[in-house]
């Protein structure tokens, strides 16, 4: 244990403004220079003191903006740090099954330094021989989002035929790649030139394509698999989610991973096919990273020899300083990051 | 085999006039009482000549009235006797599984006397101590889609909360008393005072309602299932589905049976709630009768004895003679009948 007492050191936030509504702004959250926090966790506590290394930026904070319920986290609180997945090094701890200097990935502050009484909830990093802030991507949450909703949603088989939108992203990329180790024909969407050439430059997709230069979803999904699609990883909804559906093939799988193109939208789009899923016999399901953590195990035996053989490799945007935080947020919501975006706090 | 010179008698058929857009009318269909046919299966065929006794009307049978591509099943031809599944005594037969005088039930013609190639889709019928047109219903297609969608596309448990739409219908009525003796809680809507009186005092649902006596669908819902609806048997589609999904519990299953109130529209409703699904990890599946009929001794293992010690009843609404057959048919979709809708054109 590590309790001497602490230094108090500045602590700078990212604070959220007020619930968002629409679009969120760069303005919606400001940084708070003014705090300061003293690097000792209370006595009687079992909870962690971390130093924040590097923070992911996830589409799924949006909801957390916004004043909602019913949904499966909560809504950040105006006037406080938000929260988020993030790389961090203990400082201070109190709880048996960590110590000063562990390195930990799971849920923190966007904050310099962080008090966390959640440690049930972080992991500890045990491999070290691999870029720390990986643990915010393919090491990480969304890592584990790609391996469970493609190997334990979609049931896939080799050869099957493989569509995936936001196809760059910290999820999409991966689940590309692991589609085409098992021996799947894969293509992806995405919404820039470059995000499309590191498809299949990079990620060795079999095909890509830039969805804003298609007018017609449905034509293009046609031209890519004239024979139809088996799996569908989502991660967009809207339009696609229907173009999709209508050049699905008979037993196909829809994994349900996220829909950041309606996140922002006061009505979310309507899907009028729903009728094909009969006809053809389709299977949509909605799925939760948080619900497959025990899989983390199985999970790391498999992908880390393939990251030190090369075999798959991932991309990440970074940007350097807490300063940078909410531009790098807001920014996924209209596609700046190319690859996972990550935010450099420290680097050690 | 019995191949005896054939008489040739009238064959009153129900011929489609022309394609239909938009809700099927009675005129679209007409009686051709001009025809006649030889009760002999010509030499060379391994078909069967058949007695039409019982007619199934089933909503599935809309997509075939219109010049549709793409379904599971091809589209009726106009200026020729529609077919559906039906009960009918061998007249004749050149198939070795068949002899004159057995009782089959599977796909025939709409029509006094059929003439079946297609004769692997027949199913003999062995137990004859039930009523026959039982054939049509709980154990014909029918059953088997209740059977097959509840227990295999499903998943219940015992204690969970089962929400059927169209509960009274051919189906619906089943997998309600299927839920039931499961032990599972169970509500249904339909469209009459009438239909809802059935489902609880001959159904044994626990509760029941008139859904165009409710303006709000949504707080219908809450009303009946205040903690959330675990499985959705789904028969109609559009906003019920909508208002379904805004009630369904974490980890619930929707099976897709079928969606009436959209089989007539031009466009289908569009649901807009999809992201429901992620948020709460629910399955929504489809699923086609047709491929689960390897189940069907085991289902008629099960239900057999249910319906002799009068656990499981069936409620048929009957109409004497082919005359009456394009009513009974179009009658479906403005929910006309109460319980399965059944066509006698002889009863033996």
């Amino acid at each position: 244990m590590s309790t001497d007492d602490g230094l108090v050191v500045r602590n700078k936030q990212v604070i959220l403004k007020e619930y968002v509504t629409g679009f969120p702004k760069e303005t919606d959250l400001y940084i708070n220079n003014g705090g300061t926090i003293e690097l000792k966790v209370p006595e009687g506590s079992n909870g962690v003191l971390v130093k924040n290394l590097y923070l992911s930026c996830d589409p799924y904070m949006r909801s957390r903006m916004s004043n909602t319920r019913g949904s499966y986290v909560d809504s950040f609180q105006p006037g406080l740090p938000i929260k988020g997945y993030g790389v961090a090094k203990v400082v201070c701890s109190r709880n048996p099954d960590l110590k000063k200097d562990d390195l930990v990935w799971g849920i923190t502050g966007w904050e310099e330094y962080s008090f966390l009484t959640e440690t049930k909830s972080l992991f500890k990093i045990e491999h070290k021989d691999v870029p720390l802030s990986y643990y915010t991507g393919i090491l990480g949450m969304p890592g584990m989002t790609a391996y469970a909703g493609f190997f334990e949603v979609c049931s896939p088989k080799k050869g099957e035929y493989v569509f995936i939108s936001a196809a760059s992203g910290a999820v999409g990329q991966l689940v590309g790649q692991f589609a085409k180790l098992l021996g799947c024909y894969v293509v992806g969407s995405a919404g820039s030139k470059e995000k499309v050439d590191l498809l299949t430059s990079k990620f060795g997709f079999d095909a890509a394509f830039n969805y804003k230069e298609e007018p017609d979803l449905d034509a293009a999904l046609k031209r890519y698999f004239p024979q139809g699609i088996d799996i569908y990883f989502e991660n967009v909804g809207g339009k696609m989610l229907a173009a999709v559906i209508a050049n699905m093939r008979v037993h196909g799988r829809i994994a349900l991973c996220g829909m950041i193109s309606q996140y922002n939208l006061k009505k979310h789009e309507g899907v009028h096919n729903l009728i094909s899923l009969i006809v053809k016999r389709i299977r949509m399901e909605g799925f939760l990273v948080f619900e497959y953590y025990h899989l983390y195990p199985k999970y790391l035996e498999m992908v880390l020899p393939n990251i030190k053989a090369g075999k798959i490799v991932y991309v990440e945007d970074t940007v350097e300083g807490l300063e940078k935080a909410p531009a790098a947020l807001v920014g996924l919501f209209d596609g700046r990051n190319v690859g996972k975006q990550v935010v450099v706090v420290a680097r050690e």
